[in-house]
């Protein structure tokens, strides 16, 4: 083994540890975490929107927000929505990371949420390389980016719980093959959920939360 | 200055005198190259072959495919819309470089084309920070990605020279300010030119191959 291999793999474990210590943190205060990892526009914002309009009678949601940049557009609409929401402005990396999410993990009140989302940074690369601390891994497609996705960027798509094929509404107007689209993420993850949704309609979100709001319940009487 | 910082600053050095190189290769056989950047699924192979299509009777193009994984979908549609096409599979790396490029260059019969078209990986970050050795920097963005990108990603649309906007096919089916989008552009680089295009209709492919083969005519004629 090189050792350039050797250097690698010792900054994926400390990661990796971190994002343990991360994982303690969440269970210490009973909240569940799940990682959102899509390609730029996809609709992770919409979607948490969404799941935050679906689940607030029943739930107490916090949303942490990966950003390259110093905007606070889709923290704002968190926020908006009446849920506590923690920026993390990445300087320009193209992922969050363990060290990222445990510096953010403060600001955010771990006591009264039941449910942690945090909306990774707009990549279908490299997110799918840092484990966060989370316990779910969802990742949003959309229907514009094409049926092609999960054969030419596997990495991020293997390893997920769920999956959301987002912006239906789009489909009357888009060549896109939903079965060759499914096939590809049932190779690489046979136990993945999917869901076919719209933000815009509200088709699939309902069934979206209804996942959440059990996986929530199994977590809190594990 | 931190050793962290020093060493990233020579890890660019060192692939700003590959490309260095690349582009002393491109000019000894007379080929423009351009680096075209984009998110997953913004319909980057789509404008190349609506570009070979519009081009191949006054210019001979080449295509360097770059992709993650190790499929060979996009390659194989540039060949069949008859041009060479050379893919580099970066085995999950998140962007292309001025090594992989350099690798590929003697794959390519560089002193049979005129222009030479790298797609590069999928992404909306990575790719900014790795010179190639090509002309000009193109980045694609698409209406279903939203119209906020350029203010949330803004590295990779610095220092850009052409901006297709492309998908407005399914404008009158999204929430997308078009001026909005174009003054985040502008607001990086006033210089850059802006192309609005859909590849399913065709609009705006004619004013952006006239853009391509008047660069290629200045650059000939350098």
């Amino acid at each position: 083994m090189s050792s350039k291999v050797t250097v690698v793999e010792q900054i994926l474990n400390a990661n990796d540890s971190l994002a343990v210590q991360n994982k303690d943190k969440l269970e210490a205060n009973n909240v569940l975490g799940i990682n959102v990892m899509a390609s730029p526009g996809s609709g992770k914002t919409s979607v948490i929107l969404r799941t935050i309009e679906a689940l607030k009678d029943s739930l107490q949601l916090g949303v942490v927000e990966g950003d390259t940049a110093a905007v606070t557009i889709d923290a704002d609409k968190v926020i908006s929505a009446g849920m506590p929401a923690v920026q993390i402005n990445t300087g320009g990396q193209c992922h969050l990371d363990a060290v990222m999410l445990g510096n953010a993990l403060p600001q955010m009140p771990l006591a009264e949420i039941d449910l942690m989302i945090v909306e990774n940074v707009g990549n279908l690369i490299c997110p799918a390389s840092f484990a966060l601390g989370t316990h779910f891994n969802v990742v949003i497609a959309s229907i514009p980016e094409g049926d092609d996705k999960p054969y030419k960027y596997p990495n991020i798509y293997r390893g997920i719980d769920a999956l959301i094929l987002n912006k239906m509404d789009l489909l009357p107007y888009i060549d896109f093959d939903v079965d060759y689209f499914r096939r590809g993420i049932e190779i690489l993850n046979p136990n993945a959920r999917f869901f076919l949704m719209s933000c815009k309609t509200g088709e699939g979100v309902k069934e979206w939360a209804d996942w959440l709001r059990q996986r929530v319940a199994i977590f809190k009487n594990r």
